[in-house]
């Protein structure tokens, strides 16, 4: 491989989007030359092939242009756009990996190639363990961590408590409502179509879900599936689910904001109000937006939990492995569509 | 006294108000006669006449005759309504109160004199320490303590925190002010007139404020006096101020819910609704709803330091006393106007 130079596809910024779901306007697909000799490659960096690029709704908040909602780092224009992935070292400038390592990057270019620091690298993966690749993306990675931190850290929900999940059958759903059960919780999912409810009760353990696109008033779907009250809603949409649910908490509900993907595609003024925040008083519900980046710290505590749980059985994941990287835009959007189910993984190469 | 039968004044509930603020048709007053001899006192009971009493918004919210939003008990219809008041004892059938004893009864009869169980009195008042009757039912009763809930406990703001407060002159925002200075904070209040915003500069130590009803634009204001961000918001208003909080929280910022006051005279489908809690995720914010029912094992701890802030001239109080049983319904709806500043209190007798 000594002076290999490849050709590597790579998805760049072309242009912010505040607004709908982003096109090829925003995101682009182009190829560039990487060299991958042995003197390309600065000290403690690493020459990488991606094999999985993770494929999460966050990401809408990188590329609006916008500091607000999200709040996250933008995207840079013509620079190439990064996400989690799964990568394997070509070529190591690092004695702590060799060739063949499978790494997790948490910050790695989606680009078929890329050199990158080896201090990005947070965790080699043990590929005897059972647990499948795209897993370190789904359960064990960005969602599930997520899914963790809402339920065990936020919500710390009681045996028997009535807990909500909205989009229940998306790879953060899945995983909240499975740490839940496993909590001894009535656990109650919406998802968009019958065949997503028939799935999160029958594959992920849900006592009970609906399809809220059949549902013409939320409010009387949760005096159905909640004659007791919420005690507990991980909201991963917000907007006129959250409106409803504030209508059905107990008291000293509460109410972890993992994301709000109803909302992303809108500019704020446009966003659905939230008329009868008044019940949160008499209530007294606790809801708390999070982001993973202030719990890192316990990343450690969730990856022992869930691999255990993985390897138990406990947990099931559900991973939708698309194939070609150049597929990532229309994996993004497939978020927010409801044609979506379980984690969304990019593969690039097998 | 052995046969005496007095007339007594009492408002009561005439029909349950959902919108707008109570008239006359809601709560009306009428007089009683009332047998105070020996004979007419059970056991374990005291007669009293009303000194003071407390005047506070969550008295909206009892008579809405609807189970949403503050989520309190309703007074009945044809009734005696209750408030906390200070009384004197008239005769004692529990060995524990003499003749005129000054008691705190949270739920006394808003009547000129009552008889009611000595398990209501949650406290005998000494008269020699200096503090005015009318602080216990301002700084040391409903409005300080929840001051003191939602910034010591809820909020627990830092030296040097961007703190706001909403209706700042009111009874619950002076106090809190007070309290948010005492812990080292910058704080900055709105209220709805001039002449108050100078007086929580002036009286009680808030850093700067702002008169809501020249600010067309909310979030031009708070950029203003907040350039740095707002680390704690102390909600006394609700809808549109505290949409426009949300565009300007700092990571990690809380807002405890004490009330909404601009939102207790609408339905809830006719409230603002707030349109940018997505903010909360991104900004990692805890907002959290409150009411005291769930802090009274903290009532100790609260009066304890709250007693040596009065005595000690760390926090003023600013109560004003409306003389005569008579004027409760005018006094009640002036809390929902912008010409209230402190605590009011209707002065039965003296």
């Amino acid at each position: 491989m000594g002076d290999e130079v490849v050709e590597s596809r790579e998805w760049y910024l072309a242009g912010y989007s505040t607004e709908g779901v982003p096109t090829s306007d925003h995101l682009k697909l182009r190829t560039v030359s990487l060299s991958l000799a042995d003197d390309s490659i600065p000290d403690n960096h690493l020459a990488v092939e991606t094999l999985l690029l993770s494929v999460d709704p966050y990401l809408r908040g990188r590329i609006t242009g916008t500091s607000e909602g999200l709040f996250i780092s933008q995207y840079q224009l013509n620079q190439v756009i990064t996400v989690f992935a799964v990568v394997r070292v070509i070529r190591s400038k690092d004695s702590k990996y060799s060739e063949g390592d499978i790494l997790l990057n948490p910050n790695a270019p989606v680009a078929e190639y890329s050199i990158v620091p080896s201090s990005q690298i947070t965790r080699k993966i043990d590929t005897s363990n059972g647990i499948s690749l795209s897993d370190y993306l789904g359960s064990l990675g960005v969602p599930g961590f997520a899914a963790w931190v809402g339920i065990e850290v936020l919500a710390d929900p009681k045996p028997g408590s009535n807990v909500f999940i909205s989009a229940a059958s998306g790879a953060v759903g899945i995983n909240a409502g499975q740490l839940a059960k496993i909590r001894g919780c009535r656990v109650i999912g919406s998802t968009g179509s019958d065949d997503k409810v028939k799935l999160i009760k029958e594959e992920f353990g849900y006592d009970d879900g609906f399809n809220y696109n059949k549902e013409s008033d939320f409010d009387a779907a949760l005096s159905k599936y909640f004659p007791d009250g919420i005690d507990v809603y991980f909201d991963n949409v917000g907007g006129e689910m959250l409106e409803a649910v504030l209508n059905h908490v107990n008291k000293h509900a509460r109410i972890p904001l993992c994301g709000m993907i109803s909302q992303y595609n809108k500019v704020w003024t446009e966003r659905e109000g939230v008329r009868n925040l008044l019940n949160m008083v008499g209530k007294q519900v606790r809801m708390e937006g999070f982001m993973l980046e202030s719990y890192w710290h316990r990343f450690g505590d969730f990856a022992k939990d869930m691999e255990k749980y993985l390897q138990e059985g406990k947990v099931k994941s559900k991973n939708k492995i698309n194939i070609g990287i150049e597929g990532f835009l229309e994996s993004l959007n497939s978020l927010f569509s409801s044609s979506n189910i379980g984690k969304v993984v990019v593969q690039v190469k097998a």
